[in-house]
């Protein structure tokens, strides 16, 4: 079997992960649809932010040359949304809400508490006299400084300024940002819908009559759920636990590859007897399966594949799982699905997940992928086999890495517990304490 | 004013919350819907896992006292998901896949690549010969050790373990163990729906006409992705930009506190002259206004609000917001509705959102809320208001705090590019470089 080390089959699944990128193209979405999207363009300010010069504060917009002691009349209220019909009276002032418009005239803003009015929903007064203008609020000659709680046009963001750059994901504070700016649709990289297939004559659903020998699927819920907690693609259909036949395995894989952009598939790729989604996936165009040089999750599968056009794609009724854009389930002619073949293991399947899943889904938006890491000390020994990067799944806990359990790749409780995977490279077998280790913190909201 | 510490009043908060989590309960969802779910309940192993000894190797399952030169007639395929119709006669082997239950009389596995079978899918030998035996699965008699390659029963997780916290949020890694374990569902706590409400007649909906000194409302879809972004809730309504009269503001608190458990509403809530959401919402009981010694975010609002009876409760048609328990729209008596009320600045809101509604949502749950608190000296020295803790917008770069902008509050562009606000605490008013400065990483996922 082909042996490859981990950063080469990285890199294969990056490739074909970018060639499908861009095959899947973009789409526009609203605004409050945005979240977690990955901005298909950079995105600019379309206009200054704030729009106008506008008040910090509660108080009176008064023109140049005020000081302590003037009294001014007011000649009206510009509440915030509002704005004064003409500019600023000369020798007046104007009721002012913090956020409000600043009137052409105007010079600086003295907040209600400097004055002789009380703050709050009161009647609007004939008169303001200052009461106070403290001395960093002072010009050299005594007066109130201009500018003061103004807040000038374009001070937050001037037009043209880049507010989201192409290929990034858009935060909650982003969509306040691009809100903020009157933005109220964003392009985005369209996001991928994701199959996940569990193949395993021993595997029996949860809740489902189970025979001596068998076992509970679980992979499918797994993977199903890693994948959502990437926010990074659709959920496409779910297939628990089918027999490892050949016609079982290729009729999944080709409903499955007809409604998704990405199939997961989760065992038989191993050199068993019985290993039948490694046989039939590697009679397909594209396909690629070996051993990386990894533990756990040495076996793995990566491919694009050629979407079979599924049985009556030109009826019109039958498009209940298609988009509106027929890219799938019909028009597919041409079209390629990335298919990642992992281990069946549990413990295997998962670290595939973090190792190769995790990484493809951000290049299939043209993301830039980055891991939280932390290298800390390992708090205690252990071995690590020869020639095989090992995915030692731990616990950081006061700047130290913990390892949960032995090597063995079934120990799911000790994967459950684990805050990160500790990496150690193929080149050492032995950790000892102190040494340091990259860590992978594990991203799922557990 | 009420002027109250950042501490005291996430007291009041959480305890409101405490309260509502109570009234909240709990729900039973399969485990394929379980992902990020709370768990109610601590859940333990119904089994062993695994439930029997099981082979780690394909290879021959054999009988105790093989050495190096032992041929054995083969009986058998033990495929995984299959056990052996009886015991392993003594003096045979049965080919076993990786998995499958090891049977009663044998004693170990030999790997497949110890013998003078091919791996991989060949037809049933009559005989196998074992070719070799490493030195450490030797007994000192030489032969191969008891228990070689073989996976005792329970290995992974005995029954009974405690698998998952009353209180713990669920990881797809949980999901995977609690599949493995043949868990169908989970008994979780019931997610509270979130409303969100933005008021302010200077406010205009992005993509809307806009007027003189008006500007876009971007608060409403900011709070509800950052509220999406937990996990923690069910979207609920969101209205955006609600005129700041006392019947708007007044209808759509009852409106939206009627389909929801809890309503964010971001404005309104300082002491000027159109402040109508705090002057709406004092009115109801268990409501308290304040300020709270922080920057920004100070003015803020909360409280537990009966939920007004809707229009046209008893109408049986009328069920389309409505759960299936009846705890929302209808059945209404003596429900309340949590009432967050964050100041209407962008930055503020989402300052509030971090200090004050992101620890709320995990009480809810009766949940453990855990912030990514990182402490790292400051790359510069800035000043902070006195008698007030400040969050400052920072980047951590190179294991140093760099702040953003200056301190005003309405810099939204700073907020979006920031990664974790730092904590100045109130009787701190000037940070030196290398000042440490605890800081909470901002958590959504941009």
């Amino acid at each position: 079997m082909t042996r490859v080390s981990y950063d080469a089959h990285l890199k294969r699944v990056l490739g074909l992960s970018a060639r499908l990128a861009a095959a899947l193209g973009q789409e526009t979405v609203p605004l409050t649809s945005a979240y977690g999207r990955v901005s298909a363009t950079e995105i600019t300010a379309p206009e200054d932010l704030p729009l106008f010069a506008n008040s910090q504060m509660d108080g009176f917009a008064v023109g140049p040359g005020v000081t302590c002691g003037s009294t001014l009349p007011v000649i009206g209220d510009i509440p915030a949304g509002q704005a004064l019909d003409g500019p600023l009276p000369p020798g007046t002032a104007a009721r002012i809400m913090t956020g409000a418009a600043v009137p052409e005239g105007a010079a600086a803003v003295v907040p209600v508490e400097w004055t002789d009015v009380p703050a709050g929903p009161v009647p609007l007064p004939e008169h303001v006299t200052v009461r106070d203008v403290p001395a960093e609020h002072r010009d050299p000659d005594g007066s109130l400084a201009a500018g003061t709680y103004v807040r000038p046009r374009g001070d937050d963001v001037p037009a043209g300024a880049t507010l989201v750059r192409a290929g990034e994901r858009l935060s909650a504070r982003h969509v306040g940002t691009l809100g903020s700016l009157g933005l109220a649709q964003v392009q985005v990289r369209r996001r991928p819908r994701l199959a996940v297939l569990s193949t395993g004559s021993e595997l029996v659903p949860p809740g489902s009559p189970r025979a001596a020998g068998q076992i509970w699927e679980s992979n499918s819920a797994m993977l199903a759920a890693l994948a959502a907690g990437t926010g990074d693609v659709e959920a496409g259909p779910v297939v628990a636990a089918v027999h490892d036949t050949p016609a079982a395995v290729a009729g999944a894989v080709d409903e499955l590859t007809g409604h998704a952009d990405v199939l997961l598939t989760s065992g038989g790729v191993s050199a068993g007897a019985f290993d039948e989604t490694k046989a039939v996936l590697r009679q397909r165009d594209g396909m690629w399966f070996g051993s990386v040089a990894m533990q756990p999750g040495g076996p793995q599968g990566a491919g694009l594949v050629p979407v079979a056009q599924p049985a009556g794609a030109d009826d019109p009724e039958d498009g209940s799982d298609h988009r509106g854009d027929g890219s799938h389930g019909r028009n597919d002619a041409g079209r390629e699905a990335l298919v990642l073949a992992l281990p069946g293991n549990p413990v295997s399947a998962a670290v595939s997940f973090e190792a190769f899943v995790r990484p493809a889904l951000a290049a299939l938006h043209g993301r830039a992928f980055r891991r939280r890491l932390r290298s800390l000390p390992a708090a205690e020994g252990f071995g690590s086999p020869a020639g095989k990067l090992q995915f030692a799944r731990v616990r950081l806990h006061d700047d130290a890495v913990y390892r949960l359990g032995g090597p063995g790749s079934h120990l799911v409780a000790h994967l459950a517990s684990a805050d990160a995977l500790a990496l150690v490279p193929p080149e050492v077998t032995a950790v000892a304490p102190g040494d340091r280790l990259e860590c992978w913190e594990l991203e799922d909201r557990g």
